[in-house]
């Protein structure tokens, strides 16, 4: 007897079969599988519930749509860990370490590399013609790779920040605490891209795997801009939500 | 005499070398390039500005992820179309529709499949225990496939949907012109992933480009959920921004 009587594909139900398919590896992997785990090949999957391959195919997309599986081609198909969901309308301050801390995770912090640079099309966006300190940072959730980010900051109003502030701790708590500025996000834009060689070194993930990039502007509590920031995350560890309500 | 003695390259600038090509290139694409036209090759490059192919590279990592150039492997690199940004936060009407006709732009929608469905992931989401009406369609944008939707709708509420709406048309018209409900935006989150084969094809980008995908809620103006919307934008074409002030 074969262990998938329970979970077995009804050819006259009114859903496709690769729905259904992927419905009964959906419950599968809820059950019985860890992030990391590896799927039975395609012709194993094809053979035990008697499916062509190309319904087999379809299921899998479906399962590496939804987030649930990961997809490397030559290698197989295997249990994704899922997104960490960060919801970015909840409360206004720009700290990406104090969200994470109150979320219950470790935050590390390596400085890539900084620079002073006058030339940047960030400078009309901060409303400054003056220099801008950028900074070029990786950050670590649970000592997993998270984003490469590039914060941009206008000299003329902090001109000790350079000094002062290594990289590798909180701007946010910098700035609140030798400034007395409260850092809040203003705007955010996301967008799709793929994984660049240095990046993907520093990310740990193969060059051209998915990275959600998220730019954005932080202003003062009156509204005046005090940093850029690009994060570019890997795309498999997180996704943004926004209220709109 | 060269040509491009007049944005030579200062080896003595404060600015790292690539940096300074890679403002050299955006000035001279935003000068003299338009999308789709190919960038000399790393070696010519790296010969006409006499840097090492190790700083070419850098300057083209840059323009890839500031989105203004798009390499492909083996093939070279090209200009890029600039994204389109999309605010999700400037008015709540969730209609696609009419938000690109408001910005000058042709929008054609295609079904590619619709079902009824009872098991979904989003029924407890859109706060049904019943059927839901799923339709997958392909959006297009001045004549550029644009994305694969797939919308769920409750069908308690709207018993004649899938008779009536044929889905190449606006589900935001259809409900506001025969329900008289006006759908809002009242979630969106954020995720980046790689084009699966079949949506690759529909989307005219190579399997493994990058995707923007886009999930959300809609509700009514009461707040009750109307319908589930997954977006999986082609990368290359669009960014959302929502302003959080």
């Amino acid at each position: 007897m074969m262990n998938h009587h329970l979970e077995m594909i009804n050819r006259y139900a009114g859903q496709p079969l690769y729905r259904q398919l992927s419905d009964v590896l959906e419950t599968r992997l809820a059950q019985r599988a860890k992030p990391g785990d590896k799927l039975p090949s395609e012709a194993e999957l094809s053979q035990e519930f008697e499916v062509n391959r190309l319904t087999v195919r379809r299921a899998l997309d479906e399962l590496n749509q939804r987030g649930l599986i990961e997809t490397v081609r030559g290698k197989g198909s295997f249990v994704a860990t899922p997104r960490m969901r960060y919801d970015i309308s909840a409360g206004r301050d720009a700290s990406f370490t104090r969200t994470m801390l109150e979320l219950g995770h470790r935050v590390g912090i390596t400085v890539l590399g900084s620079e002073i640079t006058e030339s940047s099309e960030l400078a009309a966006e901060l409303r400054t013609d003056g220099e801008l300190f950028v900074c070029t940072t990786l950050r670590l959730v649970d000592d997993e790779p998270w984003s490469v980010t590039m914060t941009s900051i206008p000299t003329a109003r902090f001109p000790r920040l350079a000094q002062q502030w290594a990289g590798d701790t909180s701007l946010f708590d910098y700035l609140h605490d030798n400034h007395g500025v409260r850092m809040q996000r203003a705007s955010r834009t996301f967008a799709a891209s793929l994984a660049e060689p240095a990046e993907a070194e520093h990310l740990r993930i193969r060059v051209g795997a998915a990275i959600l990039e998220m730019r954005g502007l932080n202003i003062d509590e009156d509204g005046i801009p005090v940093a850029a920031v690009r994060h570019r995350f890997r795309g498999d560890h997180v996704q943004f939500t926004v209220d709109l309500t």
